[in-house]
């Protein structure tokens, strides 16, 4: 449970004050606001804010004087044109901000998604909580045997048990001697900026994180994929909720073209259009590498 | 008057209908939205959306759960220490949707300011108005004889009278040719995206434009600045009004240290740190160029 | 024939002295640095720096010391795995700096491209030159009648006849005021930032582009697509041309990839997949909307 | 001493190969190439590649056709120019890649700099080293008790020595556990993308930055500072002496306006205008919170 009885007091008391305001307010968006997510064991996404909804992204496509909107149905298939024509612009005309909570090492995937906007708690001014992130044990996974960067079968037995173990025990001693390092009690207590290099990269840090619509789709592409490191999916999967509420055309649209969707290089089309004319082809006569074709025997599969 | 009845009844429509939200919501701005501010002969801006208040800068800047407001003065207090020390992500949490009608060659300058979204009115697509910019008479400046790149006097008399009649002559008949172009009458029509080659740079163009409050800042900082070309001048100016009633506090902020500031090179500073002890320095003894000192006089004047 | 001969001389005199560097060589672009390659009627694109090549790609995938190529052949294999998998980073890590000349409605277009560093010719500062774009009759294409973004037959006849008469006396007049609004013969002249709002959009102008690897790579699949505007589409492939030379794997990866490649939605893929099994598929059971299934059919076809 | 026999033959064997170019080459960036320059205790910096000099600034600023220098003193004085009157565009027509070894809390702060390309080690991929920051006696510095932000006196006695028993046994036996985690002997071992959450961030990794000489200059604006952190100013400061080689003049009117200037609010200058006149300004008198005063001081001196 990550908010504490003051934390959550506050977020009651934004939700419980509407305001009226003129500007485009997303319904399914006001449901979400403040309320935090819980997302592995410590950490949580939450709306801050938001700005626009599916209508202002039809609305800035047609550079228009009103609300946009000339019906539901040609919204939807305004948004779905653009979404399959690459037109980006229009979803850059949304943009929301989320308070996340996440430890480190996963914080350290994230801002690699440069076009966004954030803050981060500071841990040369301020002391960092006393949270780690510990796999559950399904999710103590071994490293995969076929590729590289990626995760095979869960641990089990001695080796889990040996790897929590290290992973609470070396938690919690970096922080105790943090806490010591900085203390004030009897000592001149060292620079936070230097003692917070004793912490592990499982340690909980928070930011706020501002992004627009494409940039979020871009990013949740990549880090909902089923080939995105655990730890960050289950957060943008958090994400993909909200923001199937906040826009549920465009959400509807990014399913359907990037999410579900493939891109397939010309050979590949290439062996389609044979396949589908009656040839039988094989990664040999292909033209493709045994990496590519297995690859698109997953996609045509 | 930019407006056509249809038009201002969309944007009365707009602002007939506040809808709760609990979101932050800045009043200052809400008496702008959608209202077009008129700025050069035809051109305007329009508050369309707006992401965040003062309070949402103190928020981000402390990474807080609740509204992140501990008392407005301590608010300014803090917003006040950020722009001060260069800290611009707190500025990024807050963001401003303006649409925009202004002619091309003002446009073309505006959009190097890369840090923004734009969706632009499209010439390929649509037919363009007939509406050109004919500056007023006291803007009709004569090129200045000490900056290749500025104005000088007004043109009077004569000269006056045919840059007007060239300007205004051009402009109609390029249009009119634009429109036999396209026309569709006893033609095929020229491709709309050909067409538009005829069209001189004063011509009206429309978009959104979307950016955050740092980067909105620093193309204030550098339109709204003197030495701006008057044509994009007054659309910035137009802009600075509607950000001093969103953020108050931020936009007193900037006009104190950006737009009211200046910066010292090592060589002034150490002039003036001379001049403060007695020494009566000149351009020989300052060690700047004559350009550079006659801009230092200009600050400490 | 767009070089004077001093501008000829200038590009001479660079290409004749070569200098040793330490730095990553790319042959097959050292020939083309400096020459100007004509585009349209007064266009052109040329070289003017580089950096990286296939092998720095690699290098900085690997984050090695030396020169991170194994094999030519690891290297292009690790080239097309990077590009399959939407690897941004490491194509980054090679720039380009072109110097362009092109008419103004495309440089337009072209700087909608944002992440990249751009130079223009100040009009603000100096005097452009008499150089209008003015396509060749089988470039005067009739607006779609299919599309409302595109272009249909030549036109031809009277109608060609008048469409270039226009365009040529309407450059012609406008820019004969242009140059007696600035004179400064018996008058003042007027600001050269006012002036040039009375050039039509055909004008040329110049500038120079510098961008990285991944991002022109993202310009050339919109720009050098079918369905690019011609006038934007002839640069993009010229550029091609160049980039082909450069980084020979990683643009062959790009062809394969992106220019030849098509996405798929996830409504497609299921039509591929039945259809692979022998169900006779038509628009009404793809579940497909009539436009997506007209694009489905020219990817499959 | 951070490279291997290995990595230092590879170092050599790319030195020890110049090449003829036809681009821009900078001698005093020449010398430097792919050198590692030592960092803390076991980081560097390496410059890799660059692209442009002194020269392409000007080039650029004047888009021309030829090398753009018609003296070093015009280049010089151009060059001042666009510095004071914050042109940036022509500073961005250089480039640099680095090569960069740093702690992880280093890296987490560098990488805030979002205008840059970055390729990571991958620890999902590849096993890190064993290599921790350790600071030396004089940087064990207690936090400040005047900015919670900042560093005080050293550390001494034994409060220094038990704080480095800390760092380096913490460090030590995270280590020995990471590796004992990932071991495929006798067991299964865990997946590295999970076990390098148990290192702390004093931990080296290393990347590829590029970046252009404007983003570079506002790095080391805000990096090579008085105020930044100790162990990112090292980095600062080490990347300052290769740019002052590489552009000299460039890098001379950084140092005069961005590094050794200073921004002076309009009530700061005010003031300064009060006090030429004879008048006894104090804190009270001048406008300012007694935090702007203080800085104020420090600045006029």
């Amino acid at each position: 449970m990550p908010m504490t009885p003051e934390q959550q007091a506050e977020i009651d008391a934004l939700r419980s004050n509407p305001q009226p305001t003129l500007r485009a307010v997303a319904e399914g968006m006001e449901k979400h606001l403040y309320t935090a997510y819980d997302v592995l064991d410590h950490g949580f996404i939450r709306v801050i804010d938001y700005m626009g909804d599916d209508a202002a992204i039809c609305q800035a496509a047609r550079v228009s004087y009103g609300k946009g909107t000339k019906s539901v149905q040609n919204d939807e298939g305004l948004i779905r044109y653009l979404m399959r024509h690459w037109h980006s612009t229009p979803f850059e005309m949304c943009e929301i901000k989320l308070h996340v909570k996440l430890p480190v090492f996963v914080a350290r995937q994230w801002i690699r998604h440069r076009t966004a906007n954030v803050n981060e708690y500071s841990a040369r001014y301020s002391i960092l909580d006393r949270e780690f992130y510990i796999p559950q044990a399904e999710q103590l996974a071994a490293q995969s045997v076929i590729n590289n960067q990626g995760r095979g079968e869960a641990l089990t037995g001695e080796e889990a048990a040996r790897v929590l173990e290290y992973l609470k025990g070396d938690a919690a001693r970096c922080y105790d001697h943090y806490e010591e390092m900085i203390s004030q009690d009897d000592q001149q207590g060292l620079a936070r900026e230097l003692a917070r290099m004793n912490l592990p990269a499982n340690i909980y840090t928070q930011w706020y994180w501002k992004v627009d619509l494409h940039n979020l789709f871009h990013f949740l592409r990549l880090r909902a994929d089923a080939h995105a490191q655990y730890e960050i999916r289950v957060y943008a999967e958090e994400i993909c909720k909200v923001v199937a509420d906040w826009v549920p055309a465009a959400y509807g649209a990014f399913e359907d073209y990037r999410m579900g969707g493939a891109t397939l290089s010309s050979k590949a089309i290439d062996c389609v259009r044979r396949m589908l004319k009656g040839e039988e082809v094989t990664q040999e006569t292909s033209g493709m590498s045994k990496g590519e074709w297995r690859e698109f025997e997953g996609i045509i599969g």
